[in-house]
C-alpha cells in the first residue's frame, strides 16, 4: 500500500479525520468524478486504483485505471488533453474521489465533445443535445484506436 | 425493461443518437453523479438501477439504488432532504447519469455536511476540511439507524 494511505481503523477516523484512508472495492477500484474547475461542469466519470490515486496526488495530473484496457491510464497521454488537478476532494467514507481540473485543449470526451455529458434526458426519455459542436475530430486524435464504447 | 428505454443497437445510436439506451453493469447498476444545480458543487455519488432511473425521470425527484440496503432509495424519504432534479444528463456511452439538483434543506451527506465531499486531499496525503460546520445533526435526523460507512 502507498505510504500516503493510512489503514482504516474506525468510522470516526474515516469520516471526521484528517488521514487519507481510502477504500477500494473488490476490484481494487474507486469511482472518480471529474469536473471543470472553471465551470463546474461534469467532464467525466472514471475509476482509480491505488496506483492511480497515488500518482494523481504526487504528480498533480489526473491518472485513472482503464477498466477496458486493464491498465493505469494517464489521461491525455494519447490525446494530449492532460487534466491538471486544481483540487482533489474525497467523500465521507473515502471510497470516491472528486477531481476539479483544468483541461488543456478544453475537451475530455473521446467522442470529441467538451464533456462526456452532452445530452439531457427529457421527461419522455428522449435525449436533447446540449453541446452542438465538437471540440476536436476524434479520428484525427485517436486514429483507428478501438472505440471504448461497448454495446 | 422500461418503455422509456431503447435497446442498444449501434455505437452511433448510443453516442450520437437521441434515444435513451442506458447500459447497466453486471449488477444492474450505473453510477449517478449528483451536483448542486446552483453552485455546481458535487453533492454525492451513488448508483441507479433501471427502476431508479425510470422513477427519477418520471417523478423529477432523485431515486437511487442503495447497495447496502439492496433496495430502491428515494433520497430524502428519511431525512426529508429530497433532491429535486433540475437537469438530468447522460454520458457518451450511456452508462453514467449526472443529476443537477436543488436540495431542500441544503444538505446531502449523512454525516451532516452540505456535500459528501468536505475534505481536500493535500499533496502529502493529509486531508483538509473545506466545510467547517454541519448543516444538521445526523443523530437528530437519522436517530440510531445504522451508519452506512463501512471499514
Amino acid at each position: 500500500m502507498s505510504k500516503l494511505f493510512a489503514p482504516r481503523v474506525s468510522v470516526e477516523q474515516v469520516e471526521e479525520g484528517t488521514e487519507l484512508a481510502p477504500k477500494f472495492d473488490a476490484h481494487g477500484l474507486m469511482p472518480a468524478v471529474t469536473t471543470d474547475a472553471e465551470t463546474g461542469e461534469l467532464l467525466m466519470h472514471g475509476y482509480m486504483n491505488a496506483e492511480a490515486l497515488e500518482k494523481t496526488i504526487t504528480t498533480g495530473e489526473a491518472h485513472y485505471y482503464s477498466r477496458s484496457r486493464q491498465a493505469l491510464w494517464h489521461k491525455g497521454a494519447t490525446s494530449g488533453l492532460v487534466q491538471k488537478v486544481r483540487e482533489l476532494m474525497i467523500d465521507d467514507d473515502q471510497d470516491c474521489i472528486w477531481l476539479k481540473v483544468d483541461v488543456q485543449g478544453g475537451a475530455s470526451c473521446h467522442v470529441g465533445y467538451r464533456s462526456c455529458f452532452y445530452r439531457r434526458v427529457e421527461e419522455d426519455g428522449k435525449l436533447e443535445f446540449t453541446e452542438t459542436s465538437k471540440v476536436f475530430d476524434p479520428v484525427e486524435v485517436y486514429g483507428d484506436a478501438p472505440n471504448p464504447t461497448k454495446l
